[in-house]
């Protein structure tokens, strides 16, 4: 992580700031960072969508103006910023080369390098948080990793972001895959693990709902403690009668008992670590 | 899951209610269920231990007599609540035989044929939290899930446990392996992800707080949409590009590369599942 406050000025000059920025893609990013950046005074001048529909669906809310096409635009916004998937990426960055705008990526996976045709000043605005397309939230402590190609970028992409969130760190292209790394652990994957225990449920006719309170206990603690002090269970304990025991109840979810041994065997080998 | 509702009185006699506890054990579970009980109006008339000491300082709280035998007990409780680890709870049960009280245990992953040596009238009272010594905690929300050796016995401590939860379930033996089970995936190796997650964020110089607001939303979607509804992710939109770029950035560290394409398989298996 690196801040640079010490090396440029405090403030943003006015004619520095970031004031137009037109949307690219209307997915559940797009559908967000459109409320973010309004709701902070920012003016979102285009929405860009291959589908017209959606484009006006999503510019609507901010008076903007929807197109299918960048070749339309007409007043040079200052930002052009990307909110398509990943695989869309590559291609779309293409089409803005040359437009004179800086040109931002809002994908956590990606280097700032994927945008090599887009211009000469390019960046990363990636908000660390999981989005529902319609679920309104508020975005001040979400945090925002930004990337720019120089530092002058860095420094008005960040200015940007801070406008949204109390929380801005920049942060490099190769932190930010270890972060999305460690996001898809502690996020996705963790979710899944209660899609895996709601199926052990059904099956035994039980339902979800009797393992909401310890869900949200086990959250609550990693709100306080490091997920190594929270670590509790039959493999920290090392209890290989308890262990043996839920082998042998998941011997009709052979995928679920692999990942239950690899789990547990990746527990005790970071309880040995810990107590080496 | 069944009720016992319909089969037995609503009301319990005076003479059926469980109105003195002797509690076994000053772990974690002792700790916490000597005060839910103790503030339903419950008496703690016991607290043994082999240890006086943590015998002593357990009971002082509830006024209760500490001992460590339970062979100095004058006055018969109507229950000895074992709360012991689940390895000394076979030995631990056999003391009790022939003592003509209820024999409790509060084990997850045991049956109740673990006291098969306690006496006739044997149970389980299973509170489905994750509990830690000396952190206090409300106690009428969480699942409390109960068991007799007969439908009377059920019912008794199903009436005990109303004292101290508003949700209360009949469970059996195999039922409470299960949810055992199901725990162990949603909690402790949920809480696993996140030392994972840690750990590749300290390796490249990161903090876990950056991820903490999104395994708050994460787990906050689950109190109100199921599981399989919340994934989101990579390996549920099939996405091979990142998760080539995910397992290439975990090249340091195997054993999470193996995990992470295991959770993937699933979670993708899971996937075609749902659109079969």
């Amino acid at each position: 992580m690196f801040f640079l406050d010490e090396e440029l000025p405090l403030g943003v000059q006015d004619s520095e700031e970031i004031k137009k920025v037109a949307v690219v893609g209307t997915g559940n990013i797009a559908w967000h960072l459109v409320r973010a950046l309004s709701h902070s005074g920012i003016e979102i001048t285009y929405v860009i969508s291959r589908s017209m529909n959606r484009a006006e669906a999503l510019a609507e809310y901010v008076s903007a103006i929807p197109l299918d096409d960048p070749g339309k635009v007409v007043d040079q916004p200052d930002l052009y910023l990307l909110c398509v998937s990943d695989d869309a990426l590559p291609m779309v960055q293409a089409t803005y080369a040359g437009k004179g705008s800086l040109v931002v990526h809002t994908s956590g996976s990606n280097g700032i390098d994927v945008l090599d045709q887009a211009g000469n000043e390019t960046g990363v605005l990636y908000p660390l948080q999981t989005f529902s397309k319609g679920v309104e939230m508020t975005y001040d402590h979400i945090p925002f990793l930004v990337e720019g190609s120089d530092k002058y970028t860095t420094f008005r992409l960040k200015h940007l972001a801070e406008r949204i969130s109390q929380q801005v760190e920049c942060i490099d292209s190769q932190q930010r895959r270890t972060i999305h790394v460690a996001a898809v652990f502690a996020c996705n994957f963790n979710n899944h693990l209660s899609v895996i225990a709601d199926k052990l449920l059904r099956e035994a006719g039980l339902d979800f709902d009797l393992l909401r309170p310890l869900v949200e206990q086990t959250l609550s603690k990693l709100m306080t403690i490091t997920p190594l002090e929270a670590q509790t269970g039959p493999a920290l304990r090392n209890d290989q009668a308890t262990i043996e025991k839920h082998l042998d109840a998941l011997g009709n979810n052979p995928e679920e008992q692999e990942l239950y041994r690899l789990l547990s065997n990746n527990i005790l080998r970071y309880r040995k670590k810990k107590y080496e």
